[in-house]
């Protein structure tokens, strides 16, 4: 029954609808770049796409699919014999005149068109209910660990991201004092928005786009992880600044953090900031083959509360390291594995994961610095790069 | 029976999980930024949403949602007598607790979601099976008439195009010819990849970002629709500029194109140039309320059949006017209704489409000029201005 899920009688084939360009799993099964939702699927080992005219021929030269069918003349052969012939009865054409009625399909397949296609005769086996706070689960495991060209796409991102840093230091270090710890550049106000915009051209220019955003959180914004930030930077106050772009070449995301404060921090802030150094770089020494993604988030935990900066809910909010200590990332900005109670299981080489403690507390402010490490046969190597110095004066 | 899809028995309310930044109906209803999925209902007329602690805060003071539950404090509730609750068990607790079992979810609802939570007795009806090649039905029509902060936000997205024609403008006017009809300028080759990087600079800086990217494709490149444009850009070239960027502020797009040549056209250039620029004049002095879609693009198709550009398949390549006139814009870059076809159905007060005719032969190039129309009680309002010199010296 396909409403009875179960991975152990997963169908050896996948079928996916979904849009490259919002979707890491369709992105990375078809090795495809495009903007419009179309059907693929696995027959034999041979990759299968479905798609329109105008898109057949850029598929044929820049994909990986085996096979690519011209959607629209399908579709039109279909209409001889049944006028209201659609793109479910080309799927369901396509699979069976390749010898597959059985597939599975991802939790978050389009549930209209998996309707259609039991009707049409299609045997499909979603994978897995469970639908968690982060997401579904994914259909190509083997999707976390890199190849090369992922692995240079990742760095691509972080040099990017890099380029962003180095705009905003500029910035920082340009920038006058003036009443009230105001700070002013050419002639305008230094704000959030200020530094997004001179992030974001240079990492333009550096051949990647922040295409979900990025963080600029000056003072106690940081300590709300989802806020973005926005008006006024003071001199003073710690400048959380998230920079997640995608490389526009190979697709892949970057993901770096770095703290910064203009003019000299408070002691308080000084001590946070070096905790969160002395944190990330105790991570980057346990992260190896073999370690549980969870151990390393534990050890940062106990590392907090040894220097007695205590996680928890006070007066409403989240204060002191409050989410995990890393993920992986890729195609997505989000993948598995975690470095966080979400993966209580060991490292492999080829995962690429985030490394990014931080301390949040209101008056003080945030802190955390991001970095990207591949998991390697004996160790780590760093997949970004760029100088720790935070205090600008 | 859910599988037996009806518009007619369609619930009155409505259940969606989704990512609002993808996902138009989900922004639309919700009135919320954010790049990760979460659910969100109607209940007798209330928008409930669903959202984590970390995004609680801002859903309540940023949202249009009636009611914003903690998510994540729910699941833990919904723990205490059943461990392995979730995000499922915690829609149906929250639809059932405000009276709601009966939903009509899109049909692009996960699958995954959709068969969980029809096990936990809620009543799902799909909004229809049939998934065309531009997408799946859409849950609210009253989306496609625009509010004034939609309008507003669509003039915003096409203020940040018209900065994006300006630079490609002033690289042209400023580029050297040399031999071969080489463009230089500022002592680099003047590449479609440089055209992009100064336009999406100046759209950043105007509030907009090319999420999903930009058309400037060059020569015989543009007769390929889906071609996004690569290499050197030559003199003598037409060279199609298909620009929709996202206003930041208000998650509008703005959808333009226009087409330059640098030096002199051909007269075979000219003659195509001018009858795009006059097939445009024609559809605009057509477009009012009541007229149908279809219409003002059959309309279209007249006028270049009676200038003898023919539109057909040659040699396996589409030429003249092969793509709809226009289509609806929004939250989605393409939405309904459309002027094509697809849409042979009256537009209305408050309707906003792209009027974006076009002509393509393999040896003159690509012309396509596309400006935003919003249909008013009387007629039209631009939504987009831009001069329409095209010949660059």
């Amino acid at each position: 029954m396909a409403s009875r899920l179960s991975d152990v009688a997963r169908p050896r084939d996948v079928l996916m609808m979904a849009t490259p360009a919002h979707n890491a799993e369709l992105r990375w099964f078809t090795g495809f770049r495009a903007s419009d939702p179309f059907p693929a699927f696995s027959a034999r080992g041979r990759k299968v796409g479905l798609l329109p005219l105008l898109e057949v021929g850029r598929a044929r030269a820049e994909s990986d699919l085996d096979e690519v069918v011209d959607l629209s003349a399908l579709i039109a052969d279909l209409r001889r014999t049944n006028p209201s012939a659609g793109v479910p009865d080309a799927i369901v054409f396509a699979a069976l005149a390749r010898g597959v009625k059985r597939f599975t399909v991802p939790s978050d397949f389009p549930t209209g068109l998996f309707l259609r296609l039991r009707d049409l005769g299609l045997d499909l086996v979603p994978l897995g209910a469970q639908v968690t706070e982060r997401g579904a689960p994914e259909l190509f495991p083997a999707r976390w660990i890199k190849s090369r060209a992922e692995v240079a796409g990742i760095r691509a991102g972080n040099r990017a991201a890099c380029a962003g840093f180095t705009a905003v230091e500029r910035v920082l270090a340009e920038a006058a004092v003036g009443p009230r710890d105001a700070l002013r550049w050419r002639g305008k106000a230094v704000t959030a928005e200020l530094l997004k915009e001179e992030a974001q051209v240079a990492i333009l220019r550096a051949g990647a786009l922040c295409d979900i955003g990025l963080i600029i959180a000056p003072g106690d914004q940081a300590v709300d992880c989802h806020c973005s930030g926005f008006g006024p930077v003071r001199a003073g106050q710690l400048i959380v600044c998230d920079i997640y772009p995608r490389d526009t070449e190979s697709g892949q995301y970057g993901d770096m953090t770095r703290t910064y404060l203009k003019g000299r921090a408070s002691a308080k802030q000084r001590r946070m900031v070096e905790a969160v150094l002395s944190a990330q770089r105790l991570a980057l020494r346990r992260l190896r083959p073999g370690v549980k993604g969870s151990a390393v988030h534990e050890a940062v935990i106990a590392y907090f509360e040894s220097l007695r900066y205590r996680t928890g809910l006070v007066k409403g909010t989240y204060v002191g390291f409050f989410h995990g200590l890393g993920h992986g990332l890729g195609f997505d900005i989000h993948e598995l594995p975690a470095l966080s109670r979400r993966w209580p299981h060991p490292l492999k080489p080829g995962h690429a994961v985030t490394v990014e403690p931080g301390l949040y507390y209101p008056g003080i402010g945030g802190c955390r610095f991001e970095d990207v490490a591949l998991i390697t046969r004996s160790g780590i190597e760093m997949l970004s790069e760029h100088p720790y110095a935070w205090e600008i004066p």
